[in-house]
């Protein structure tokens, strides 16, 4: 994998970049729509790739696993065959999930033990089993095993927590140099920096795991429900430690603002379910607030759902239609909030980059997340 | 309205021909996607117009009726507008639903009271307002109102209930004589056979309906629990009376055997929810018969579903990917299944065109019939 940063905004600490692995090009800043199961919710993979257009997808190591599983996978010569999405996917390392959907799960220093979601079997993700099943799913990112932890977070807990996953990510990277990728392109692997809330454990995680000089590096244990200072609080000292020719990666964030936010903090790379979750229950998502499209007030609005026709649903379905669709419950309904939230997403990282480039993005940004912050 | 007869099988009553309306064309055989609420499920409007390409879709007037409600509607300027569908659309009446999903039915001569499936209120449905019902929604051909029979239905009861809807259709056609249609477009209206599975009723249903000289006449109250060979006895002795230069609709058929013979015996035009349903369910309809996409068999078969590519869907994915899809319950493998479907459906009804004018219809419906009549 390689990273090329092509500018930098002087009034802030966005960059536009540019990444590039055997799957193609990955402009920079980017969103990257949750693909969970092997599917971006509601969205055929060619609406994915003509109409929104992203680089990259993510896609869910702990569900993948559960199902198809890895033998399907491998079978099938990765994900991206078995998808059939040829473009850049990126997957998580499984933990995230262990500690949110799973019941009765055990952290120990060798790993988790958990029970399914689906069907109560007990299973354990190691370090090194979750590097395994990352090579068989082929993701062309990878990402290391760590502990999430929840908001808030005991100072001392998050300490421990935080060597822990620093211990786990020497085991990731161990595991993987004696296991090379079994398809026939690369995986770059990213670690993870964790630390809570507290400034003291951001700064010293972000120094160890800049200290691994990996090919690029992720933030976790945010968006778990801190305020949106502290989060912003957090990326601040953690971007001003990570290195600047390595791409930044803030797992599972957030709103536009959020990403516009941290875009201006040197983050490159998001994910996060809202564009998607929300879209199928009727938020909307545009450049002048978001919509809640199930309210009354849009019954008789035959106005199109978004003017600005960043995708062919802004203009080719009104109001008055898509609140039709979700008062019967139609997964029409579903789809097209998907499709226009995610082509939203993506147009705004799209036009993110280009202001860093034109150098307005400071200006640009301020007026898009004044802009942004309305219920219409 | 205006029909034209293309082609005329020798060797069966199949016919070719081609309807005219305001909306366009409608190459007859025809397959009618039933778009219920004003959508297909899980099928955009413009995956509808160019991968499946019907010429003419269903809406069900009873949901239509019930939300968004006739305001709405007229507001919009139409069904057409509302859902943004140019080409032809045909309404039932709502007697079918009022019969099939309300509660507390009472059917008197004067019209239908039942309680709304969805939130209890009671409504009721005459003739003549099912007639103003479709004045607002605007298809392009419009049905009478009628009483569909259960199967089995007492001689006497299907009697007096066949009286009752030639009484209603004149009903029906004075209502429509002294209200014209609302918006810019003409609506054809089509009566009702009615009868249920008994030849003497039948007869004199098709006599009585015939005298009416409409431009269109349909065969309502079969599939409904009958077997097949008495379905094909029905359609034969209507097809049998009605006018040679008049479509013929055969109403709720059925699956791809039944369409085919059907076909043979001179009905134009057909309706159901089973590709769609079905497609819902993870049956998958071929030329070769059909598939349980569910089916552990598939789990490991990285074939397209359909190796024939009628639509992109059938090469684009795999059985393995979409028996996935149906396996972890996401919504992309209902979008799948339904568009191949449909794809088939029309495939269907188009080659049988082709077929008949190029006068081997006969013999390709013989192969196709035996061929389709497998489980993959
Ligand atoms: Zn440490
Ligand atoms: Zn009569």
């Amino acid at each position: 994998m390689q990273f090329e940063v092509k500018g930098k905004d002087t009034q802030s600490k966005a960059r536009a970049g540019k990444i590039t692995t055997d799957h193609g090009v990955i402009e920079t800043p980017i969103f990257m729509p949750v693909g969970t199961i092997g599917t971006v919710k509601g969205v055929h993979q060619t609406e994915l790739k003509n109409e929104i257009n992203p680089d990259i997808i993510l896609g869910n190591t702990y569900h993948l696993y559960l199902r198809p599983g890895t033998q399907i996978l491998e079978k099938a010569g990765g994900l991206h065959k078995f998808m059939n999405w040829d473009r850049n996917i990126l997957t998580d390392s499984g933990g995230y999930q262990v500690y949110s959907l799973s019941a009765n799960r055990k952290i120990k220093e060798e790993g988790v033990k958990f029970k399914s979601h689906i069907d109560g079997s007990m299973h354990f993700f190691s370090p090194e089993f979750s590097m395994d099943i990352q090579r068989s799913i082929g993701a062309d990112i990878i990402m290391a095993f760590d502990e999430c932890t929840p908001y808030p977070c005991d100072y001392h807990y998050a300490k421990r927590s935080m060597h822990m996953t620093h211990r786990w990510l020497d085991r990731c990277i161990n595991h993987l140099e004696r296991n090379p990728p079994i398809y026939e392109h690369n995986q770059a692997f990213f670690p993870i920096v964790q630390g809570s809330t507290y400034k003291d454990l951001r700064r010293q995680s972000a120094e160890f795991i800049a200290s691994r000089e990996a090919v690029g590096n992720a933030i976790g244990g945010l968006s778990v429900g801190e305020p949106a200072e502290e989060l912003y609080g957090m990326t601040e000292v953690v971007c001003e430690i990570l290195p600047e020719d390595k791409p930044r990666y803030l797992m599972g964030v957030g709103t536009p603002i959020n990403i516009l936010e941290n875009i201006a903090l040197g983050v490159d790379m998001f994910d996060c379910v809202m564009p998607t979750r929300n879209a199928r229950n009727g938020m909307l998502f545009t450049a002048y607030g978001s919509i809640n499209i199930k309210n009354k007030k849009w019954e008789d609005d035959f106005s199109p759902i978004d003017e600005m026709g960043i995708t062919w649903v802004d203009t080719y379905y009104s109001k008055a239609y898509v609140r039709h669709l979700f008062t019967v419950n139609e997964m029409l309904g579903k789809q097209i909030a998907t499709i226009h939230n995610l082509g939203f997403y993506l147009w705004l990282t799209r036009e993110a980059r280009k202001h860093i480039l034109a150098g307005d993005f400071r200006e640009w940004k301020d007026k898009m997340v004044k802009q942004m912050n309305n219920r219409l």
